[in-house]
């Protein structure tokens, strides 16, 4: 059976190709007697760019060169590369990591890291560099979300390649880590993705059978979600071709969780393919607060200076969102996906989701 | 096959009879024309106290009465009765609920709850008149810890009851939510239990087979470990008879994570077993940061503060946390799990692990 029957491997070759090419091209230049020397996109935020037909965040034309020639660029210039054969024995070793992991590998093989967030800063430049996210080198987040749904997956990971499991098989949802993430799909009878923030809303929609009656594979982010969360959403959008529905809190920060999962952050400008623009923000929307009556608070100072930079985003310039937003002003309130259960804990998947859903499917 | 065969559906019967005869009670108080009271332990921090004996914090003998003839007292005790109610139609339904969605369900029956945290307060007063955690009543936390190894369970949920599945299956882990909650242990080839604070730490005992080696079952609590997780490993202590090994990072948060775990919390004070006063803290502790030469951080403010908490609390009042708080103080430093990977990612399972646990075994 050949090894690259799995995209996971097709992933580390290419990966390994881009890092010994790299390696390489400085190897030559030392060789030859010249200064080597890296070109990297600008991060910079006047480099970070909202493409509306992509709509998502790219980063724009700009680039910044990294010389050995210039003695302050020689620091950075070595750790950049460090990170590199770090990753690269990652990927030969099968091993994971994590952002902090590789700080503390780093202090002990004594590269000088003034502390984790400029090692971080260097493994989103090999990001960059190589336009691989940094779980493409085995860098995985530390925290976890969850799935639950009517799909086998085969994993590529030593110890269990090549096994399969079923993920309707454990209704509280199976953590998303690394074996997950680099699993195929192997057999897939659900129809439609539904994301959804809240712990207690995803046993919701577990317990009164949304995954049955809709077909639906259901993940729960747990907050803000991680980003190899994020690239198995869409790759459940791209390799299966399911349509994405996102629930979030009508707060200000659930209305970001949406929209970083649909449109991207500036600061993963640099990575395409993590987020999922064809995705759609299914509620609660501030608008349901008055539509359906929800209970909800009144809006913290802290809350009406988040809707403030929501209103000058450039991902909030369409409806729903620019709709929604304004609507903050006019309830000055928010409301919790689980202020449904006021009609009843069945409420949310039994009258309001066939709602919206219909209601989305009718656009 | 008789309903009684899962350990779930006696408690579920228990709980139920328990509520009933709380209800009998008050109707026949008022059927024979008396004031229907109650009688419920004081959760007052003055009747909160160490029992050095079961190694947890208990309440004390002090009884506070509820009376319907104080007119002051009607309110909570109609709030009280509602829970209790709606208790058992959870139960009845085989439904869960969360805090939160209690209350919203509260509000939507025109239940006066001011806030949250009221219905909050009710929910812990029925576990106190009950002597049952309110998982015991289908009250979940909204978190999810994980859990990986070598045991099959079988659920007892409607939709999965009678399924099994293997906790192996999934290197990931297998998220923590009520199916899991409830499920009974039907074959376990462990030997211990590692209970782990951090993804990243769980991932690497994964990675570098300690399950295998140790014949262990992996928990990632996920930062403090939710209640039914607590609860979970109990079980995996007293029914299956295994160890239980507490990983946290050296700071006084993880110092807490580890000691709630194993002595309860005085928030928890009116109910028993969901901690494990035989389990064992395994570290990181703060003397191994010298020991081990560990990257390690200065202590906050606020960690001075919070250390100085922990100095007077009676948990901490015997070896190894009298020992290790003391330690805080000479180095003034703390550090995470990670840290081990200073020396390799597969330091802290190749010789850490072994050293630890043989060390604490010779004891």
């Amino acid at each position: 059976m050949s090894e690259q029957k799995y995209r996971a491997d097709q992933i580390k070759t290419e990966v390994l190709q881009k890092l010994r090419s790299l390696g390489r091209r400085i190897v030559s230049d030392l060789e030859r007697g010249r200064f080597p020397y890296l070109e990297l996109p600008a991060r910079t935020t006047t480099n970070i760019v909202y493409d509306a037909k992509l709509r998502q965040y790219v980063l724009g034309g700009k680039k910044v060169e990294r010389t050995t020639k210039n003695i302050r660029h020689l620091r950075p210039f070595a750790q950049l590369l460090w990170i590199g054969t770090f990753a690269k024995k990652l990927l030969e070793n099968s091993k994971t990591s994590t952002l902090r992991d590789t700080y503390y590998v780093a202090i002990g093989e004594g590269i000088d890291f003034e502390d984790q967030s400029e090692s971080d800063e260097m493994i989103m430049q090999l990001e960059s560099i190589l336009d691989s996210p940094r779980e493409d080198f085995h860098i995985f987040p530390e925290e976890r979300a969850s799935i639950y749904g009517d799909l086998i997956i085969e994993y590529t990971v030593p110890g269990f390649r090549g096994k399969r499991v079923d993920l309707s098989a454990h209704p509280d949802g199976f953590a998303i880590g690394p074996a997950l993430t680099t699993a195929e799909f192997v057999r897939c009878n659900a129809e439609v993705v539904f994301v959804i923030e809240k712990g207690a809303v995803f046993s919701r929609f577990v317990e009164e059978g949304a995954d049955k009656k809709y077909k639906a594979i259901l993940i729960h982010t747990a907050g803000q979600s991680p980003r190899n969360c994020r690239k198995l959403i869409r790759r459940l959008h791209d390799e299966l071709n399911l349509p994405i529905y996102v629930f979030t809190d009508a707060d200000p920060y659930g209305v970001h969780i949406a929209s970083v999962l649909i449109h991207g952050s500036a600061l993963s400008a640099h990575i395409k393919e993590i987020n999922v623009p064809d995705a759609i923000w299914a509620g609660v929307w501030p608008s349901d607060i008055r539509r359906y009556k929800l209970p909800s608070m009144k809006l913290t100072d802290r809350d009406i200076k988040r809707i403030q930079e929501l209103e000058v985003d450039p991902r909030y310039q369409t409806d729903p969102w620019k709709r929604e937003i304004k609507e903050f002003w006019k309830v000055k309130r928010k409301a919790e996906l689980e202020a449904f259960s006021r009609y009843g804990l069945d409420f949310i998947v039994k009258e309001f989701l066939p709602e919206r859903l219909a209601e989305l499917q009718k656009r």
